[in-house]
């Protein structure tokens, strides 16, 4: 390998000018803005103190912007991952804040680790298993999940629980406890956030504001809404008005550190940490490859495994939790004018100057907008329109999907997740093992075949030609062999069965067996068995074993050769 | 449904007459014979005591005689289930003989209930998911760890383990106390059954005895060596000789009883009875299908597993352990004649008469001879051939095969299954995920389109052909996007790309938003996507979306047609 496949960076540090810094550097300080907020709320959604958040905004993106392959993905803490270390961390059993922390850490150190080996031993194609239906349901129901959690802090009550019922029962029970002040401040925050969403840049643009700019405006709502509550609540009387704040954000520059907890305690993060790792690497390749697409990039999987689960890593060893490519800050980044990596490396550097120097300035903002922006950007994951798509295209994907939203919200994120794959993988198994079987004919003035059932076609009473949609393989093997032989068997003037194998990919010696059995019947009913269009690999594998010669009949190039035979 | 489908036995039952019956007990009267020394020999082997072997051969013939849809399939104790049997009661942390005992009887239980609901939920489909070769090296593994496992019967020494390694290691270090009487008793039973095997029948028939007879004597020979070594070890003073026997056999009749054990112990043996359910059905399944196929019977996967379950469950509730149909026993059955169940009820009561009248004799007999039997009958399980087959035809095949064996041999029965079939079906979702994907052009003077790379065809500079040879589903839609894509980018003369569907079997969301965002990215570069040879299945479902209505290009019945479009 080349030094620039290890280092993609390499390509465009080699040529790097004034001209593209300037634009990196725009995009750098309107990325920075964005995330000192998103850093914060989601330490907060992740169970754990901000400035970890804010810690896992520096190292990793220092790390992807010299190991990625995608020049605009950025890459932090987003909402569905820090929704699972919440999970995980909840459900490890771990006693004191410090423990958890820790845990975090970990967390990150073991799904880089995964990373990184997977993307090395090229696993990244594994996944493909996570159908989109079951990924969009994940989201969609992680989404709902996280924006219930979050209502405590508009409310200022306390809940527990990861599952929606478990959230929603201490909700009922703890809602009389409402905090009047916080929600006003929360509620403000929420209507902000969503009419500038809704109307700023319209408004905006009426005003004759420069496209650029009005487009951008929105995405600086959050931290001006933060800026204001948080002078309110000076104002009130932090104190005695009974707000809850952020409180005291331990500054300072990332230091090494390497988490670790008792082996037992590790061992029982690695299936999480297993989760974390497939869904980050699915929701990063995707925000990639969107980007990517736009300006004719390309994103190879195996080196984004690396570049995350070094960015992971680097979390992990600078006192951050799991991180992954973010759709929302990516596109801001992209739609900012980002060019290279560079604007990422500058973006960490912001982040650093702001927790050298303004952490003090943290210790006022209420919990309340923090919770409200994490509600805006997670109800904009919800993604409802794949229901319907689903519902009509394929019966499959429509259960595999309904299956992992509930029990998302019923039993958690990870038994949701677990639960969405393996049903989506079985019933894809499920599909092949009743092979749909057509018997074809000529369709008259061509040398083209059809079912009989669905078309006008011309058959002959002595040859019977079966088209078998489905590759042969153990699972489906023994079904097409009683199948056959159940067509044949009532039909005393046949003396030819062809098996078209337009439709047969691959063949296992399963299939093979089942081929010299069903070859052996037909030899004693008296009736020659013929293939017709046999593809390549399937002809040169069935050379690999006696069958052509125990063969009765003969194997034709096309269909209608084989219909022609005297 | 009607009453013969559930009793199968009602069909044959009307209309039995005497000369049925004397073929019916001339066979039961054989396989009797067989039946007593094996029953012996496979509660030793899973670790019981002997009259759990005879019970397990009484209530579970009688209950598959009236439920099952095989006539001449003879149920019971077999040597891979017993070897598993043993597995999982060692595996349970259990310390008194009375615990193992209710434990083998919560397994038939436990299994006895999944095999019947399994065939109430028509789930005998499922069994197609252990492919024949996992199936042969999994019962190739068990049989020489069975047979290691029954040396210290043979050399009268004490051994432990269930992995092989665990035996040998036992085997060398107690192999220096072997007890050369026991040695000399098993090795002149081992020699004799060998010989009995090759050449008795060629001898008998040499002598003038006829077909039937000689072919029904080398069954009898383990009863025969048997009683000499009983009587031999009586004659020689079976105390001070120190041979081991199988000493006190409870005799009399089944009672009923309800074996049951503490919720937690039982919940550890769901699994393994999971594996013995599924191991034991497709065992007895394709033994009752061979047979059915020499007699034009139909053996049904979902009834079999009611019945199987229901022999299971009689034998847990009269004091034996899991049983299924047995592949020697069987033939044996097959072979002398038996025409109906009415075989089984009969051999049924023979045991049943030996277990209240023959267990004083029973006495005497040694382990060394019963060992014997059971290492010869499990040798001849051991399956080579297919090594070779699988080595030759298909890599994936020879991968599980190969993981089966080691793991069943290394880590034991459980883990060699569960890692063996989860293999198979892996490398089987692996090939799915880079499909084939073939440039074909025109077969000149046909109307065929084959390979561009394997054939002499004729092509269009301005219209490119390709044939997906995958379904396509979640697993490879991004492929199969990025692929055409590719293809087409290099290649600035394209105005017509045509898929040609002949080989995709089903579509699924995934697949459709892939051919949706390849429709637009073509459309983009000012190409054509049209397809041809959609299987019915598949034009129904892409009517259910819009994307008929988005293609740029036509849908062609044939590939002909759409290579004739101007």
């Amino acid at each position: 390998m080349r030094p620039t496949q290890w280092f993609p960076a390499l390509s465009w540090l080699r040529g790097y000018g004034p001209a593209v810094f300037t634009q990196d550097l725009v995009a750098a300080m309107i990325v920075t803005i964005l995330l000192i907020p998103q850093s914060l709320a989601y330490a907060l959604l992740a169970d754990l103190p901000p400035h970890m958040g804010l810690m896992a905004s520096i190292m990793p993106l220092i790390v992807y912007a010299l190991l990625g392959t995608s020049r605009t993905l950025s890459v932090g803490p987003v909402a569905v991952i820090s929704l699972m270390t919440a999970t995980a961390i909840g459900g490890a059993g771990l006693e004191t804040p410090e423990q958890k922390m820790l845990a975090a850490g970990v967390l990150a150190l073991l799904s880089g680790g995964m990373m990184s080996l997977a993307g090395f031993m090229r696993l990244g194609v594994l996944a493909n298993y996570i159908s989109h239906p079951v990924a969009a349901g994940f989201v969609t129901a992680s989404a709902l999940l996280i924006a219930l959690g979050q209502v405590k802090h508009l409310l200022g009550v306390s809940m527990d629980g990861h599952t929606a019922l478990e959230l929603a029962v201490s909700l009922g029970q703890n809602v009389s406890q409402t905090h009047l002040l916080t929600l006003g401040i929360g509620g403000v925050a929420l209507v902000g956030l969503y009419a500038s969403r809704a109307g700023l840049k319209r408004v905006a643009l009426g005003l004759g504001v420069p496209d650029f700019i009005a487009g951008l405006l929105p995405k600086m709502v959050p931290l001006a809404l933060i800026a204001g509550a948080t002078l309110f609540v000076i104002w009130a009387g932090a104190g005695e008005s009974g707000v809850q704040t952020v409180g005291r954000v331990e500054g300072g520059l990332p230091r090494l550190t390497l988490p670790w907890l008792s082996l037992e305690q590790v061992k029982s993060l690695l299936g999480p940490a297993a989760l974390i790792s497939a869904v980050g690497f699915v929701e990063s390749l995707s925000v990639g490859q969107t980007l990517g697409a736009k300006r004719r990039e390309s994103v190879s999987a195996n080196h984004e495994l690396v570049a995350l689960g070094g960015a992971n890593v680097a979390s992990a060893l600078s006192g951050g939790f799991p991180v992954t490519g973010g759709f929302s800050r990516s596109v801001v980044n992209f739609e900012a004018g980002a060019q290279t990596q560079m604007a990422s490396v500058l973006a960490a550097v912001g982040i650093a100057l702001a927790s050298l120097f303004l952490t003090p300035l943290l210790f006022y903002v209420p919990k309340a907008v923090l919770a409200a922006t994490i509600i805006v950007a997670v109800l904009g994951l919800v993604d409802l329109h794949v229901f319907r798509l689903t519902a009509r295209f394929s019966k499959a994907d429509f259960t595999a999907l309904v299956l992992t939203v509930v029990l998302t919200l019923a039993m958690g994120v990870e038994v949701g997740l677990v639960t969405g794959i393996a049903v989506s993988v079985l019933l894809h198994l499920a599909k092949s093992v009743h092979p749909h079987v057509a018997e074809v004919g000529l369709v008259a003035g061509t040398e083209h075949f059809r079912n009989i059932l669905r078309h006008d076609v011309q058959t002959r009473d002595d040859l019977l030609t079966l088209r078998l949609d489905e590759s042969l393989y153990f699972a489906n093997a023994k079904f097409i062999e009683t199948d056959v032989s159940r067509r044949v068997a009532g039909n005393p003037r046949l003396n030819h069965v062809v098996l078209q194998f337009s439709a047969i990919n691959s063949l296992d010696t399963s299939a093979l067996e089942s081929l010299i059995k069903l070859n052996e019947r037909l030899e004693h009913g008296g009736v020659q068995l013929h293939l017709s269009e046999v593809k390549g690999p399937v002809m040169d594998r069935l050379q690999r074993s006696t069958f052509l010669e125990q063969l009765t009949g003969r194997v034709f190039l096309s269909q209608f050769e084989a219909f022609n035979l005297r």
